[in-house]
């Protein structure tokens, strides 16, 4: 049994997944020596992402090397810092999200969207970092990384609350930005899945004035929607009636949805924007399909976002605390992390757990 | 046979399709009265759209309504103005696109957005004009229109050329500007399908400084886009190493292309942008199939775009003018319509057919 692997050697403990069971279980190993530019950061808080479980089930084209350390939504504390860093100080509260490493050199790394350097990012597991190691996550008790990757997370704004801000977060805010969806009260916008990426464009999209739709698969999630997370309308994707009564009167859809649409196709979705309509792609589906003529005689725009980069994501916090936006999240134990994502599976999340790392992860 | 069909009455002569055969035959029919917003144009030239010999064998869904009178990128000389209209008069050298009517009222037409109306637009042919007859196009003598659908075509531009710009060129021409390509001299375009709307890319792009990369199936097109066209490169989609080869280059990608892709997929193409890179759709396929990793993970966009509006039309009539730059035609009688028609489906066409109306149709 994979939870049954004897711990292994190093100065970081952690959770591993072994095999593509995905089943994650205590394990150890060396966290390299901080550099220079380096912060290390005492992890007390990790998010944890459908991603996570994906990597960790090897879903992604048999890429998941394992052992597999997952977390890329990691709130802590500095705990050494390295002889160039100024910005940074031992106690600091911090967080690091996906992207650990870039070129810094490239026109994208230039304009703050070092997870798009052109030169290929590092991410915060299953990549291979700077001395050559597989870089491992934030199910563990610290971590090492380069300090541009490292934000400072307002004193005010709980860690347990930042750490999904910097995946599930930033994921949302950035295509809200970039279509100044924060601008524009009143318009309306659709959110297709209710999980941990969908409910902050909820959140989101309500404080910033938008008439919000949920288009979920889950009707027991509807009375959460209308209430807890205050959107104004809520359609339950499969029912005709409800789809058919709201053609044609999106501004913006926001689709989170990781597994595949019905049909992989999305022209039941593409017909619920105006013209000039924006659908931002969030999830992660295998593959999707769609007639052309919705965007072409519709003047639509399809577009992808992820993580963006360092710029954004400072914003993003400091808007956030200035604001008391607040994720919604389920607080675990790193021993309930097996449960966990087998609940992500079954949708079973309102709406992030996040791992108490300070008080359960111990030798 | 269709072209044996006997002429029909009316004040208006033109070239029409009378069944799924798209075989075009002369026809007799009545335009509406002016009434006094609108202007009636003498046509003498109009280009020739794949979407014309689509309506005209009634391939979108069956949708075609017999007799079709096709054409869509009209040009001529007012030959009357209603009681309203200032800013024609007769003699006047004007064109107009495939958008006659829209409601003038919406946010989308007040932005000039007339072709993506809220309420709905009407088009050039085979659509419900305001006095509920159905709308027939520029194969034809003469045509009724409301005044806000006009363009001047400036002095010096001939109106043979300036025929297919009002659809071929603007549907270029408005993703050109939404994406700033006329800004970002050096960057790297890619047009896929070198047809009558690849061509204006190839030749936009070429004047506004981008390094432009045609991509065709017709190794027989190579020659003419690198020395009539001035492309810089020509990858021929069919050679995997010649695709390989530009992996990850390209900043823009222009598909032009009206027939299905090999499989329905983008991904061989997605995979050629740069990270942040903007995929333009304005061929027709049926159905597109994509990996949404590739938008996601590389920030990526795929936008719709076809006629826009009319005042970003009238920039591009005046700028291309002012800096002559032309569509390459070739200009035929109506009676070789038939043969043109079949041409375009088997891609013989260097790039546009013109039918040179005013010489050719005549009682």
């Amino acid at each position: 049994m994979a939870s049954e692997t004897a711990i292994d050697e190093g100065n970081c403990l952690a959770y591993a997944a072994r095999d593509s069971s995905g089943v994650l279980s205590p394990f150890k190993f060396n966290r390299r020596a901080v550099g220079s530019d380096d912060v290390s950061i005492r992890i007390a808080h990790c998010g944890l992402c459908y991603g996570d479980v994906l990597w960790s089930r090897n879903w992604f084209q048999g890429r998941t090397k394992y052992p597999l350390v997952p977390g890329h939504e990691i709130a802590g504390y500095i705990k050494e810092v390295g002889a160039n860093v100024q910005r940074f100080k031992v106690g600091d509260r911090v967080g690091i999200g996906s992207c650990v490493n870039s070129c810094r050199e490239c026109k994208l790394c230039k304009s703050f969207l070092e997870y798009h350097c052109e030169k290929g990012r590092t991410l915060a597991h299953n990549d291979i970092d700077i001395d050559g190691s597989i870089t491992r996550g934030g199910y563990s008790t610290f971590v090492v990384v380069h300090e541009r990757y490292v934000f400072k997370i307002p004193d005010s704004y709980p860690l347990e609350f930042a750490a999904p801000l910097l995946c599930a977060g930033i994921s949302i805010w950035a295509p809200m930005k970039e279509y100044k969806m924060d601008q524009q009260p009143g318009k309306r916008l659709g959110v297709i899945g209710l999980g941990g990426v969908g409910h902050m464009a909820v959140k989101f999209g309500k404080f910033f004035g938008l008439n919000v739709t949920v288009i979920s698969t889950s009707i027991w999630k509807k009375d959460d929607a209308l209430t807890s997370l205050g959107a104004d309308q809520f359609v339950l994707s499969s029912n005709e009636h409800e789809m058919k009564a709201i053609t044609k009167s999106l501004d913006f859809i926001i689709d989170t949805r990781s597994d595949n649409h019905p049909s992989e196709s999305l022209d039941p979705y593409l017909v619920l924007l105006k013209n000039t309509g924006v659908y931002v792609i969030k999830g992660a589906p295998t593959q999707i399909k769609f007639n052309p003529l919705h965007l072409i005689l519709g003047r639509m725009t399809i577009a992808g976002f992820v993580i963006d980069g360092t710029k954004i994501t400072h914003e993003m916090l400091d808007f956030c605390a200035e604001h008391k936006i607040y994720p919604i999240i389920e607080t675990i134990p790193i021993q309930y992390v097996n449960e966990a994502h087998d609940r992500i599976m079954k949708k079973d999340v309102k709406y992030r757990f996040v791992i108490d790392i300070e008080n359960s992860l111990k030798e």
